[in-house]
């Protein structure tokens, strides 16, 4: 039995690792997309990127994958939690693969290519109607996806799974919900506590300099630049190329420290975990993420809980002044932390204070499910957006690009991810509690420049499992507790109101 | 059967788009090794790579594809030339791929994509023996690949094959013979009519000012920004990753304008003839390069025979002084032409004035010949390549960054490529002389900056055509005459001795 089980198991192992090897480069000429590809080269790129997708479809849904699928869930072996842990991922993945025709994972990887394209060049003159026929398109293949992997359930739920397995919307919504309750009285109380006496960043922050700054503040917190690299593009993101090539991808605007500064950080936090990951287990779950949720909770607790403390600036605050000299010589300390922790409502998602935020979270949720269910054409999508702005946040962006343009995950045919960034917020913020209790005043570290024991805690406690255990497990065995809003709105609480009072 | 033709011709065309599909994944790949790649990426990329190169190989080698083949050659229609060049063109292909195991094609790109990393880590230390153990290796895998492809024939004549299609070394042996004759006379009056007094052009080049001006002068010669990239890399080159996205890589070094100048005017030229083939051809033999020697008379041309050349400098001279005022402020256009046409035996190829320079290529194509027929050890290949420039050239590299380990050729696996510098030096010369006929005096047109009318008939002449006529074809076409050494002969007498008299 338990050799017929290591036979079935190592072939499996295999072609897991030959579909990853085959997406790694698919995600290698996404990352050049991102940061090099000539103008001209868009549509040749859009068939590179078809044709990987169909040779990655090809091997997801060999009906051999499925028979070596069924013989290890047959004969595995008792005490084997890795093993049955990649099992069930990789038959979740199988069972997706087989419900998708090719012809729509070419159009998808062709399409998305393209919509890229043109929502840079729209974004650039600001106009969505250069962007909305192929939001249309990206729209109604994302349909077509989820019905077909929704097995008639819940199509936000299909897409959901494609960034965090096995989630629900029903069961997310109550946590958003009691979240969103709190978040009325919360951004009340810190408006008032912020007052209105804003202090300006906007000074001289030549760009070389930003990037400087950014790059020798993600060594320090353990980015690892002999196994990866950081650029700029048109939007900050992270990607894992394979083991030894994680690649972060940020943004800098001259006069605007904040900006590039946490963009990279947030980034830094995405590429601590992958750099956290087993580098040997490397195309298969276990050395995979184990969610986008739990991804985003590293990189917003980077940006935020962290990067927004009193420790972090009391240590690189002084760098900062050296380095940018003299454009923050007349700002001491306190009064940098209060320009960074102030509360405002904007119209920029990236850039929003840490309360705000997760409103404009909330906002993208419900037009990207109303998109999908067919309740919001693409073309209305503009109206639509400011509708809710105004609603919600009391503001009207000036035009697309400050409003339904700035983000570029739907040109990239990402539906169901932006649940992840709130998920990825409730999760930094119960993390970080923990990390408190069992490492102590954290500011008092920071203050002294160190950031080892934290980023030791998360290796331990979240990177170096991957996917052989599941998001809700590591949060429990690291924190004591299911996964709640409490945290957030606790830390919210001290950080914007009660500190600021 | 004008039907039966149409619909096996049809699908022949799809499978060779898409194994070109591929090819174009794995050349961005090897593009990002050069310009991108995290020293700890490696070994993943070399996984990448080796994946490629089986799944390319897998298609190349489908009995479908012979069956496509047979079918389309029995009944091939008269008067369809392209389609018969085509189906030449994939039939070598195909009887090629079908002698490689996939094996060795995994092994070959695995171990290519490490020993280049290895070499450029030997190259930093200016030590060999770091990188002995590779070439070994990589000599192994081509010597087994010449082999297989051989069929009991020329072992050199199976790699040449890779570059250029059909060559045989005992075809091309008399015209570098006969180049080899001329040769000496040449350097020795070359010499004496350069004389003693160097001008020095060691002079204050900043790094971002050579870059701005040679991409300046790249798009005055017709290199379109917009469908393709410029970028610095360990190592020059051009590559076609698709229609719409060629890429040059070139380096610049402080203090030195012409090493930089000149690589990025070699790149220029392979980059025009790459823009200059027929983009709906893509993926067919009609829609590449007819053969490297071609290839590399495009760029010997535009490096030397345009580049080196007093009208060129009369129109750009005044820019580069402004460029790089005040460093070449005391230098006129005469002292500098001197300074740019001197003889002078070096140990560096790609530095090597144009007499010397085939003298450098002929020395490579002896040693590679040995290390593949076993006559030369890779560990003994610094001894060999020592004694070769002493009594070749009279000079001895002080090490072996200067030596043997100055070109990345070998490290990449590829051998028989040398000879079609040489190669394209012969058509280069050929080909100018016809365009100096067809198109009146050069010099005159290049001192007003007008590049069009050569870059047009170069478009004309060669570029456009792709496979669909041979190198042979089209030089006899262009000039009225098969290749021959003379044109060469008579342009360098002219440059370096007659008009230095």
């Amino acid at each position: 039995m338990e050799e017929r089980f290591e036979r079935a198991y190592r072939e499996l192992i295999v072609r897991a690792k030959e579909i990853a090897l085959i997406s790694s480069c698919a995600l290698l000429l996404g990352w050049d997309e991102e940061t090099n590809l000539p103008r001209g080269g868009a549509r040749h790129r859009g068939e590179q990127q078809a044709l990987l997708a169909g040779l990655e479809h090809y091997r997801a849904i060999d009906p051999h994958l499925g028979e070596l699928l069924a013989e290890c869930d047959a004969s595995l072996p008792e005490g084997r939690p890795i093993e049955a842990a990649n099992l069930k991922e990789l038959r979740r993945r199988y069972e997706r693969a087989t419900r998708l025709p090719r012809s729509l994972v070419e159009a998808l990887a062709r399409t998305a290519t393209l919509s890229q394209d043109a929502w840079l060049a729209a974004k650039e003159v600001r106009r969505f109607s250069d962007f909305a026929p192929w939001l249309e398109q990206v729209v109604a293949l994302k349909r077509e996806e989820a019905q077909a992997l929704s097995a008639g359930g819940e199509l936000y739920d299909a897409l959901l799974g494609n960034y965090e397995p096995n989630a629900r919307w029903s069961e997310l919504a109550p946590l958003f919900e009691a979240l969103d309750q709190a978040l009325g009285p919360l951004l009340s109380a810190g408006l008032a506590a912020s007052g209105q006496d804003a202090i300006s960043l906007q000074r001289n922050f030549p760009f070389d300099r930003q990037r400087a700054f950014s790059v020798e503040v993600a060594e320090r917190l353990g980015f690892n630049l002999s196994q990866g690299r950081i650029d700029t593009a048109a939007h900050p993101s992270t990607m894992l190329i394979g083991p030894g090539d994680c690649r972060i991808t940020t943004w800098f605007r001259k006069d605007d420290l904040l900006d590039g500064f946490y963009s990279t950080l947030h980034e830094v936090g995405h590429g601590l975990y992958d750099q956290g990951l087993d580098p040997e287990a490397f195309g298969t779950p276990a050395g995979e993420a184990a969610s986008l949720g739990l991804h985003e909770s590293q990189s917003r607790m980077f940006e935020n809980l962290i990067g927004r403390s009193r420790g972090f600036w009391t240590y690189f605050y002084p760098r900062a002044k050296t380095v940018f000299a003299p454009a923050l010589d007349d700002l001491q300390l306190d009064g940098f932390l209060s320009a960074i922790q102030r509360v405002a409502p904007g119209p920029i998602r990236f850039r929003a204070d840490e309360i705000t935020y997760n409103i404009h979270i909330l906002i993208r949720v419900e037009l990207e499910r109303a998109l999908l269910e067919g309740r919001l054409e693409a073309r209305d999508l503009p109206a639509a957006w400011r509708e809710a702005y105004r609603t919600r946040l009391g503001i009207v962006p000036a035009d697309d690009a400050e409003g339904c343009l700035q983000d570029g995950h739907w040109a990239s045919a990402m539906f169901g991810y932006f649940p992840t960034y709130t998920i990825g917020n409730l999760i930094a913020a119960q993390l970080y509690q923990a990390a408190r209790r069992d490492l102590g005043n954290l500011d008092q570290l920071f203050a002294k420049g160190e950031f080892v024991p934290l980023v030791e805690w998360l290796r331990d406690r979240i990177h170096r499992h991957g996917f052989a255990r599941t998001p809700a497990d590591l949060v429990q065995a690291a924190t004591g507790h299911p996964l709640s809003h409490e945290a957030l709105v606790l830390h919210l609480h001290e950080r914007y109101v009660l500190h600021r009072a």
